[in-house]
């Protein structure tokens, strides 16, 4: 059905161009602008943080959603244009001009994403300046996925090529975490790029479902930011029928083959984080159960601590899923980790402790947890708390 | 009103003893068993966990809560004795026989809490050895207070004199945090006594009531304990008219001081906190909105280290409000630090950067947040997130 293309990105698919500059807009000499455009407008489908204090770009592209059309975006990775009043909304407006002017398209067309510190405006005149000198290029890729990391220690990015009864095309993605990432539209930002010729309600419907089997699974440290946003541009240039609602889910699949592995990178390259915190809780009562109880126990301080120092403290699980509002019964939940059983119907369960902490020490630890009272499970992906954490943002806007 | 006794312990209250005992369960050489008597029985009252997950102690005590009457606590800080299933049940009601048996009275005259390790059974016959070598005394508060400690740096206890139109009487309390501390009942164990004559049903009231403005206004690190536990004896030695519903506000209002000066105290010795981190909410739409918004500021991981790095990073305190679930417009929002207004009214406000940094590493930081929609206020107690925390937790069962 599809295959990871190697050394895939965001301008994998035919007819997206990125470029990059390196615009001081927080720091000096460093990628911290990127412009994504396609050859031709279409469908743009969005999600977006659920925090009530959104950015400006935030406001300025789920205002351009209504018309579902797209073509381009600008991002910058050293201002979140956030608390920053109508001056910021302005500013977010005057970003998508820019852009458009350099690409010669209609501001309209130009959607406008933002990371970094908060309560800041954007030095307009270098975003001018870091777009006069950008270069849009086919093979622009990597060097957008490396403009738009903040904290991230690894640039986020990946394509598909994809088989599907309506003809093949290109999934392509590039995203960036790495802290203030909590379930309520948990990534930081993600651009998807599709060459499939897609219908642009389905297109939407279908991120949203992705969207929350994915991104919003993810927790680094349970904090909400206002500039998350996920966008897929969908550009047709594969030229195949129109993907529907009803021919959709090869793509869908595809979607969430590219969301679910974006995820993941964005939970391992948390900020501070040494592994990778798979959370699975099978038999929950309700899907909202199952999510709430995964994501909770990979959000919990005292789990995230236990897992960065290979402590089999699986008690603090279990309180985890019971202040959750899982519906469950302590006495049924068993609880394993990396595999082995250390609780089972609500008794602890004799394990090898030398032993389960050399495993715990691996760079992907993953908890089971069976609430054993009905059918539905759930994954949430997170990280361990660790001293670099607390180094990263005691001094975060110095 | 009231006065704070020099040196005022649990045991200050006429008719109460304390013991305490070595007893080696999970550490030798340290405290780690207490018992609180009175000479007579009397009402109790008790809030605990919310927790679906409840230690055996926890469910113990709210099955003796039905009568109301009490008459000793009996408490150990090496395990929590929860997720133990029938054998922890049985074994808390062993430790309540083995305490009765010492005193002589009714087994279901005595309650029992606990806190340490989940999952790991009370070592029943060091209980009994510690009770057999203890001697109850009206000078044992301090004892108690220490022997109730697990990962806390400072001893939490205090007492009030009383003067009331019905008579005079006294508080005490002692109480231990430090960790897995978080709003739903968000301590982790508090023995309070008063000598004064206290109608039963309206001693739970008045705890239930000071609970939520205090104990269940703190957090430390978003987890909640299955072994929450507040009780509130009572034993009328001090021998006036019993006060009810009626006359009693300043019982109400000495129980809210008492309470508050330990919720801010388990705050400041928070794990790992080097300060008290005080969060005041103004103008809220509404009482739950204001506790809603001034917790979960309190429990932000990405506030906390901030605070702990004296960075004045307040888009980050701005967010959390936004997360919360409080009704708020963002344009409204004034925020200061330390007194220093850093919003007002949604937009940035100018401020001396190195001044707010330097006010900032005080060992008390006070944020004040006016949502300007509304007449309700609250405060939150939490502390700062700091590198000694990830130390504690990531080797606790160690």
């Amino acid at each position: 059905l599809f295959t990871l293309i190697e050394d895939g990105t965001v301008t994998s698919p035919s007819g997206f161009r990125a470029g990059v500059a390196a615009a001081g807009i927080k720091y000096q000499g460093r990628l911290d602008l990127g412009v994504i455009a396609s050859d031709r407008p279409g469908p743009i489908a969005g999600v977006f943080t659920r925090n009530v204090v959104r950015s400006a770009p935030v406001v300025a592209c789920q205002r351009r959603l209504n018309s579902g059309v797209g073509q381009a975006v600008i991002v910058n990775s050293g201002c979140a244009n956030a608390c920053t009043g109508p001056r910021g909304a302005h500013d977010a407006e005057q970003m998508a001009r820019l852009a458009a002017s350099r690409l010669g398209i209609s501001p309209e067309m130009v959607y406008v994403a933002g990371t970094g510190v908060i309560g800041t405006f954007v030095p307009l005149d270098r975003v001018a300046a870091g777009l006069s000198k950008m270069a849009l290029e086919s093979s622009g890729g990597h060097d957008f996925a490396r403009a738009i990391m903040t904290t991230d220690t690894r640039a986020k990015e990946l394509a598909l090529a994809v088989t599907a009864p309506a003809g093949c095309f290109t999934i392509g993605a590039a995203a960036k975490g790495s802290g203030m990432i909590h379930p309520d539209m948990g990534t930081m930002l993600c651009f998807i790029t599709t060459d499939a010729s897609v219908d642009g309600r389905f297109l939407q419907a279908a991120l949203g479902r992705v969207t929350d089997r994915t991104f919003n699974m993810v927790s680094v440290d349970g904090d909400t930011s206002p500039s998350d946003t996920v966008l897929l541009l969908a550009n047709a240039c594969s030229g195949h029928p129109t993907i529907g609602a009803d021919g959709g889910q090869e793509f869908e699949e595809a979607l969430l083959e590219v969301c679910t592995r974006l995820a993941m990178s964005i939970a391992a390259d948390g900020e501070g984080a040494t592994k990778l915190f798979e959370v699975i809780v099978t038999g929950a009562a309700s899907e909202s159960d199952a999510r709430r109880a995964a994501r909770c126990v990979a959000g919990s301080s005292l789990v995230k601590t236990a897992i960065h120092g290979a402590d089999p403290n699986w008690g603090r699980l279990v309180c985890a899923v019971g202040r959750s509002g899982a519906a469950m019964d302590p006495d049924r939940v068993s609880l394993s980790l990396n595999d082995v059983p250390v609780m089972s119907r609500g008794m602890p369960a004799p394990f090898d402790e030398a032993a389960l902490r050399r495993s715990l020490e691996a760079d992907h630890v993953r908890a089971h947890i069976d609430l054993h009272i009905g059918p539905t499970s759930a994954t949430a992906w997170g990280c361990d708390l660790s001293h670099e954490y607390v180094t990263i943002n005691a001094s975060y806007t110095t």
